[in-house]
């Protein structure tokens, strides 16, 4: 295979990839998409290197995601969690970071509640950096197993249209969707109550739309965000019946469609509340084909920011 | 080795085998115990095989157990712990493992704190499911090693008097032990407070006795339960000293019957309240047997349910 | 190489050492911190090998480094967190660790925080034991790191002037040093408030001061302790900016001695406490020098409790 040609020593967001960047790691998680399915799903590719996964907030999904495209590389992988460490005893970032990479750890994969921590990290230090959801800000890589995951159903992007539903205010997802749907060529419109809608979000060159039906008959592909129960309260929505009634995706909504629908959910699902079960475990919902395309493409990411050829 | 003939793709409890069952398991777990003994103490077995700890209720021991099993059949694993999971955020158990499947994970060993979450779990799921412990309900693999030890010291079990004693009621050890030894032409007793006998419980075909010193003389072997210090209040019985005197297990006692008697005990020791000291430091008690049959016992499950040979 | 002649079965301080043992563990250590320079940071050494890292205190980056060390050795590593753990159970040390070994783990790297646990340990089971701190005692790695990583700057130790900075009192990493330095021939002085000053100090050869200026003109390097903010009480200390006033490492400090120092802390660093961050950054600190061969040393005591040669 030829060398890489990524742009950039980090993935710190889909905002600093370009398409041929994009282009190049959908090529790459293929390749491995294939490694998933054989049955012995490893590779030596990565055999000299050591990856900290380093997660200032719990996500148990991303951190075994991120783990077993590690192990399927052959890397070693080191765990370090926030809640049992040296952060509570004042330590910076850049120190707990460096402190780690001083042990010949070669790549972070750091979740962070901050904005732009990764982005700060990766001015400080020289391993590479890879952006696991920093606050409300991107989560490159649940974007490109998203759109990875659409291609697989729809082909190119180019033309197609995208909606995403729900909390968009609050959502890493939406933010780092759009900017990948976008530089792929889709058209975009998010779609939520009036109280989730980030007061920007027009800038973003996005159509938006309260109306769920009348944006399940524009889009190509729907992803339906997560309910955080947690930020449903009254300043945000009146309740979760409220909530489900108007934006919640149901067999009903989809038959008056009278066609078919791509539905993507990001997990952990709220059954009854975003989507119901019906809707979860229909044919059209590829959820668990995100699942798996998120291991594939973590792959690709770690073995081109490794220095490793596409 | 000739392909595997477990009667089951899971192990959910101890009804679910048959004696051939345990006799191959048990047959596969000597083999294993030969490979604990050697230097390098590593079969590459299960090379191509991903197994995940899922546990809904913390216990090191059996987690730690299932993980060296695994790791040295060469066994990837990954571990998932609810504390830090997106249970927490709603999410369905099906959800939940069907996430980590689609991972490309192979086997879910699952602890879980409602009886027959990991029957449900099998019905809902591909992968092998194996129950390491629900509820109060089974705990099949700590009977398969409580076995095993047994019969290393004793024989064939067919015949043997077997006696459990303590919290009967909240314990998915004696359960599990009872079906177990049962099928194996045991003579099952169960021994304790009457406050901590399950209601039900001659039904299962077991002699039922309060009195520790008259199932001594009886029994061939005893299985001492631990005391549950949070079950100890005054519903259940007036304090540990009182409980100690009448079932705690001691070297007067013992030396009492004038024979040997073999003693197990599932760990954690409570020191001075079920078992003296003395008595657990004795060449009658094989708890530490019992612990490392407990890897050769689950090294053959994996082994076995991943569709090896015995 | 030639067999080890490690005076000790385990490493549970500095105090059980001969000059030689240090010798050979440096030695080793050496050869290893060329490992860790390759590209390939792995040797096969202890490939038969499983060790437990069972840890009663948290601490991440003694854990890791541990980790790290075992896996660059290809052993085996399994984890044991007391927090999860059936210590909270009423289980005995000596029994959780007893439960550990019979499932065939070779090792024990052990943090507790009652003075003494790993010698009680040592005297109760077979398996080699280290000593990862326990309390104020003994930190014995972390002083060989020390010593290990002065050698690299300043040569063999023997006349050279070493001073600990800070908080005596309750810090397992000075005592450890104490020990160290002087085993391989340096002076140490100790310097900090007399209110964090052990009384029995002066009872071990070492020079006591209270005056940070006149020890940095005695020293050729200082290691500088954390200040742990939760001692930073009245009957320690008046305040932070007091402490920092009086015992902070900054540059004009330094400017004023006229020559080059050697700056060592054990981390993690209070940025403007004990250290400026000009100074944590200046090329004089060779604190991420101290992590990097955390990892070499704790490979080399791995190896030779392990029994393999130097």
């Amino acid at each position: 295979m030829p060398a890489s040609h990524l742009s950039t020593r980090h993935l710190l967001g889909i905002q600093g990839l370009t398409e041929a960047d994009i282009d190049q790691i959908f090529r790459t998680a293929r390749e491995f998409r294939h490694v998933l399915d054989r049955p012995i799903k490893k590779v030596p590719a990565l055999r000299e290197t050591t990856v900290a996964t380093v997660f200032f907030e719990s996500s148990t999904r991303t951190r075994l995601s991120f783990e077993l495209a590690a192990k399927r590389l052959s890397a070693d992988v080191v765990g370090f969690a926030a809640a049992t460490s040296s952060v509570n005893k004042g330590e910076t970032l850049v120190d707990t970071v460096q402190n780690i990479l001083a042990m010949k750890v070669d790549m972070v994969v750091l979740r962070h509640p901050a904005v732009g921590a990764p982005h700060f990290l990766a001015r400080h230090i020289d391993a590479a950096v890879i952006n696991a959801g920093d606050g409300t800000h991107e989560h490159p890589t649940q974007a490109l197993l998203d759109a990875f995951s659409l291609i697989e159903r729809l082909g190119p992007l180019a033309g197609k249209r995208v909606a995403i539903v729900g909390d968009i205010l609050h959502s890493r997802v939406a933010l780092s969707n759009i900017f990948c749907l976008q530089r792929l060529g889709a058209h975009v419109r998010v779609c939520g109550p009036p109280t989730l809608m980030p007061t920007h979000v027009a800038t973003l060159g996005v159509e938006v739309s309260h109306d769920l039906d009348d944006t399940l008959r524009w889009a190509d592909a729907v992803n339906m965000l997560r309910v955080q129960r947690e930020r449903m309260d009254v300043s945000y929505f009146p309740s979760i019946r409220e909530y489900t009634r108007l934006y919640g995706l149901t067999r009903a909504r989809l038959d008056a469609l009278g066609r078919p629908m791509v539905i993507l959910h990001p997990g952990p699902i709220n059954r009854g509340v975003e989507v119901t079960s019906e809707v979860a475990d229909s044919p059209d919902a590829i959820i668990l084909d995100q699942v798996l395309n998120g291991v594939a493409i973590r792959m690709a990411v770690l073995y081109l920011l490794a220095g490793g050829a596409d």
